[in-house]
């Protein structure tokens, strides 16, 4: 699900769960496993990427309702673990935003170190309170600490979908380049980091991750609740329910 | 002093006090009345407006003059209650800026949920410090929260009114429209917010304005006291006494 | 090593240490104190600048490596009383950055109230971590309070210089202007504030400052210790050394 390539001390963790790359259980904890190993392993620097075209559909909702309480409550519980791991990455992480990143695909590339997308007509953004989903408070500072909290709030309550060149110009992705050269962008971006001295990087990063850390140095248990709460409700679940239908008819029409 | 004019579920608080819609102690009160009214009877967002070319043009100084210290005391608590009012309103609030709003009639937009101000050469800003009046912390702080630390700091301590436009390219408000625009715009960002499912839209939001709501969540009497200790300062009384005689010579040489 | 020049109620502060206007310790003490004792002296306002191309070169590296490591760590606890004496100065302060202003030249900018730069191709930025040092806390926090954590996070890890008008784009410097006007449109900056009524200037300045000024707020030793190992780590003095060496070879060949 994850295909691992090495550029020098740079090691790509591309996505590789056709058709969207939507995060399955599975794939939420293997990619957490890819991002604690990668240090150990001796990658100096790590780049997220995708497929053309699909970055990632963000959480695979068809899968995640035939969870049930208990099963959906890890899955939460990952996500989070993910989002830590990413967030307190030892070594700098660069987002290749290879196409579509709506929802979970946009969360992602929030707790990397710098974001580069290709251009294009792909969607990006905060929509989960389209499909009913609020925005876990987690993910909602995380946004915010990008573009501040007048775009945060907007982006978060209109749920709106936007282009790489709107998404550039109130700072929820760092630059655009054409999309045959967003991994390799990606990978510059990380080998610049590389040719300073490494000691200072650490601790000037340490410092510059330091809020984005604090975020889960909290007990986070009750927030998760409430997430999981959120998941259950009613309303939430119709929309899902009515969401995963209409894909599904749209599929069988074809 | 208010009209309420509903726009289906969207409830219309059109402030109504000529000449200039200056906001009087009994304005501040019924504002706050209203607002917190209109969730409970069943208004789903609000839309703060004003009169054509006259939002509102903030606190009326020369009446407020005629007060004692104990009366004056009051109207600062009321009017930090109306902001609180604003900032935890349950139902999402657009502020309609349909004109001037100097000092007072930008500090209420300040703690709606998003600003669209009619096209026009209006004076927006935070002019208190010009009449004397240093700015309240958490004015200052929700004005931070908008634009940040570089450019509230411009704002407040030189205390300079802008147009529209400028205002919009920092972000103290949101959208520029025609100004018989100004109310549907208003109207049609709320009926956006009524579209998505309202659970996950009340929890996102819940995050969006925790900051907002926070600053109000400290015991603010010292602050209060600080803030009337400014009001009745020689200074301050010098300036804002000198501004009402220039204001009333003024209106007799006409 | 400093001129003192009155512009009526303003007083000029100007480096004067020729070639580079680089950072001494006696320079530092020296420029605590002149800021310090300036408001007692009457000045109500204070411009700092430096000689024309020259703003201020940093910290005297070559010099600073020949410091053993009690007089280096006085060094860093002056160079913080500095920063602490720019932060939390009773009268306002605008930086007029009359030309190069490399790491420290940029970091003395960071903590005074406006910031106006002369156009012309002046290297500006916080390039500490190029040659080694990681950015110190207290300044990464002072810079992310005016560009925000997505271009603190740019500057502070790619340790890159830019140039006046790349500074202002991203809100590092406030107005670029002429040369030769550099330090009177820093007077004139002054000025303005110094004809608003001076109590509520200087309440609503106060709040304007307390998250900087709260920067120093807690007990730095700890940080002043991490601060002196990471200057005497390996890493450190080798980079460090060999740009002195470089230096010093270039001036040598000429």
């Amino acid at each position: 699900m994850i295909q691992t390539i090495e550029h020098g001390p740079v090691r790509e963790l591309r996505l590789d769960r056709p058709p969207a790359n939507a995060l399955s259980p599975e794939l939420i904890v293997a990619l957490r496993q890819a991002v604690e190993v990668a240090p150990r392993e001796g990658a100096r620097a790590l780049v997220l990427s995708g497929a053309p075209r699909r970055f990632s559909g963000g959480l695979d909702v068809p899968l995640l309702l035939t969870l049930d309480r208990r099963a959906m409550d890890a899955v939460w519980r990952d996500f989070y673990g993910l989002l830590r791991a990413l967030a307190a990455s030892t070594v700098p992480i660069a987002a290749a935003i290879t196409g579509h990143a709506p929802a979970g695909g946009t969360v992602l590339a929030l707790f990397c170190d710098w974001r580069i997308v290709a251009a294009g007509d792909w969607a990006i953004g905060l929509n989960e309170v389209q499909v009913g989903l609020p925005l876990p408070p987690v993910i909602y500072r995380a946004l915010q600490r990008l573009v501040g909290p007048r775009q945060a709030g907007r982006l978060a309550l209109e749920g709106v979908l936007i282009s790489p060149v709107e998404a550039a110009s109130i700072g929820l992705v760092d630059e655009v380049v054409p999309p045959d050269q967003v991994v390799e962008s990606a990978v510059a971006w990380c080998q610049k980091l590389l040719a300073v001295p490494q000691g200072a990087l650490a601790l000037t990063r340490r410092e510059a991750r330091a809020e984005l850390v604090g975020f889960f140095g909290s007990d986070l248990s009750s927030e998760l609740q409430e997430v999981s709460a959120a998941w259950w409700a009613d309303e939430t679940q119709r929309v899902l329910r009515g969401l995963v239908e209409r894909l599904a008819q749209k599929k069988s029409s074809k």
